[in-house]
């Protein structure tokens, strides 16, 4: 008998929003109980869950899935490991949920402030990595948030073995099972229904590739917390101490290719460009980074490649880097601002005007100064852990983590008040 | 010549988002300079804005609006100080852009933390009171957002009157025109267009109506913040003063009729009910509020109308009153989050244990205690004006101010760090 996909996603909805209910009031202990419950019994369950994995393997194998995609999709005995100690860092933070802030009193003797709570309900929409099943999880789960999972159909086994254990884990905290749900069909019209359920569910979290992020973006319902490209610039200012400026320049392409938080591309203020970029190029040539410069750049660097209009709206996710000349800080802010992504950028410069301004009008989620483009991350920032990175401005920009899953009501107290 | 609608709405856009760069950045000075100019510009023009107010009141009349409508739509001289009024209060406010906050040293030496930013272009779609024309172009502009005001047809010739003096008064602080426009065609298209507009448009704000925030909800690609009912309820608990109870119920229903934040269901726990409900019903009955109880409320009050299971979702914004009797706290509180529309819900108890209980598990905007809904309010909140209530949860709950027209961005401050 085939599965209803809309009845049963109605079904999955009603029952997220139900335990949603109770989460929200649920206490820490209980929470972090369930957190590392689920730990433990991931490590318990560590050579069953390889052998669920092992069937999507194969399946993926068959299905003609390159050496890439299957290398996201093993859950071998350090990424298992990695799941549980995350899960065991979230158990770790402080809980966001219940804290009240700012409470003032009124000229009418009121007492106003604010108390941080759940969203209520999120579905999480994700790509091949398993782990994410486990990571996303405990993030909604620590902000008392009722979780939608719904992973790709080629880790379906992976996936169903994790949530078993999940499941475990939150019977074991007495919490119901219904607070984190996996979803059970590869059918994709799930994805779809699950978009809908507008009256259960109240935000969507897509990670994944850019494709998904659009589909899901262009046909939800449901407000969506989002991480398009990530199309990151360092700026060498003419006040720019250089060796710095190669240092941060070097760091945010050549740490790791394939980040959003990677630079892209390099913008360099005329008076220093003939001084740093012989350096910079020998430096990146040492890395086999290909670069493409503006002719600018070429008459500088004569073997460098030439950069069309389109390389300054790349995320390469790769060792090429694009290079442009400015004239100017406001030419350079310009450029970031209109060919960014609105993700990290930094300025290297011992200027404080200079960095003052560059800080106030780059509308980026992350704007620095004198610091590589890599520390653009939920731990790094000190957020504990993260579940993404949002590039859009409403409610939340930049690394998501525990508080990015709350949000804030107003609390008022009084004695009998009323009013005139 | 007929305007292309669509290419028209493209260039609102595209010159909103260019003016959004050049607010953002401006000096509190400037922006306040242009705030008092505009509310002198009005002052000045007063008779003038009449006039043209006059030409839609005539226009209005020969449509068949009736006198409410006609009401709303009247600039008298009062109103016209009202805006006057309203911009210098704005003006007096503190700028909430710029403000550096939680300024970190993390382990790795650079210092994190939140610079607080403009949303960026805000579209803004009301029906009928022009004065909204002058109060929601203050409050973005303060909060320097670039902003597109869309107003209602019957308010045309009003609106384009307060457009002008908005228009001088950018002039005089030398800010471009475009960073507040007024739409001006009365052709409805223009507003399915502003809803498309999401690589300009960062936030929709509808303002008015049922009918008009449903349309937006259901069409917008661009988020919307919106205001949908205000169904507010007291709950008088079994510890309530019950001198208090009868105040504030009082207070909560009768004090404004046609108000969101006005109490529609009382809930009064089973204990008392017998004690306070003649009191009540006497007092509601002096202000002419019509009964509406559950069968139980119709044992103590024999002449209350029986109220059906409609009652518990209606928002009357009249003087009309459900009530129903509850066994518990936790049927309280079901109550509320069940049929209420997460507005503004109030406890009246002496006892602290259930004022916690109530404060946390209660999924509403403003949850209070001991205090009439009457509250709910930017002003009452100390925000010094509000745009409207947001009854989402995303970005922002409740009474909506300069802050809740903002988003924070992360700065990072380095001295050349790199990511090991």
């Amino acid at each position: 008998m085939s599965l209803n996909i809309p009845e049963y996603m109605q079904q999955v909805g009603k029952k997220a929003k139900d335990a949603a209910g109770l989460l929200s009031a649920a206490e820490s202990a209980q929470k972090n109980l369930a957190l590392i419950s689920i730990a433990e019994l991931l490590i318990e369950k560590a050579e069953w869950l390889e052998a669920e994995n092992e069937k999507d393997l194969v399946a993926g194998k068959a299905n003609g899935l390159d050496d890439a995609m299957l290398d996201r999709l093993r859950l071998n005995n350090k990424v298992i490991l990695g799941m549980a100690e995350g899960l065991r860092q979230i158990a770790a933070l402080p809980d966001p949920v219940g804290e009240i802030s700012d409470m003032t009193y009124r000229p009418s003797g009121i007492q106003v402030g604010h108390m941080r709570v759940p969203l209520g309900v999120i579905g999480i929409i994700y790509e091949s990595r398993p782990n994410v099943t486990a990571d996303a999880a405990g993030l909604c789960l620590k902000s008392g948030n009722a979780t939608i999972l719904r992973g790709g159909s080629e880790a379906i086994y992976s996936n169903q073995a994790i949530a078993q254990c999940i499941q475990e884990g939150l019977q074991t905290a007495g919490l119901p099972a219904e607070c984190i749900q996996v979803i059970e069909t590869t059918d994709r019209s799930a994805v779809g229904e699950l978009l809908r359920l507008k009256d259960y569910v109240d935000v969507i979290i897509p990670r994944g590739g850019k494709g998904l992020i659009e589909r899901v973006s262009a046909e939800s319902l449901v407000p969506v917390i989002k991480h398009l490209d990530g199309i990151c610039h360092v700026f060498i200012d003419d006040d720019a101490d250089l060796d710095k400026a190669v240092e941060i320049s070097l760091n945010s392409k050549t740490h790791r290719y394939g980040v959003c938080n990677a630079m892209e591309t390099l913008l360099v203020a005329d008076s220093v460009a003939a001084k740093i970029l012989p350096t910079l190029a020998a430096l990146f040539a040492e890395k086999e980074v290909e670069l493409r410069g503006c002719s600018r750049t070429q008459v500088i660097l004569p073997d460098c490649n030439k950069a069309n209009d389109d390389d300054w709206t790349a995320e390469y996710l790769a060792p090429i880097l694009s290079i442009r000349i400015v004239d100017s800080l406001d030419d350079a802010i310009d450029h970031i601002n209109q060919y960014g992504s609105h993700h990290t950028d930094t300025i290297v410069t011992e200027n404080i005007t200079s960095s003052r301004y560059f800080l106030r009008r780059v509308d980026s989620s992350s704007v620095m100064v004198n610091a590589s483009t890599r520390f653009a991350d939920g731990f790094e920032y000190g957020l504990g852990a993260e579940i993404g990175i949002s590039t859009d401005k409403l409610h939340v920009r930049g690394p998501v983590g525990l508080e990015g899953l709350t949000t804030k009501k107003f609390i008022v107290l009084g004695d009998g008040h009323i009013r005139q």
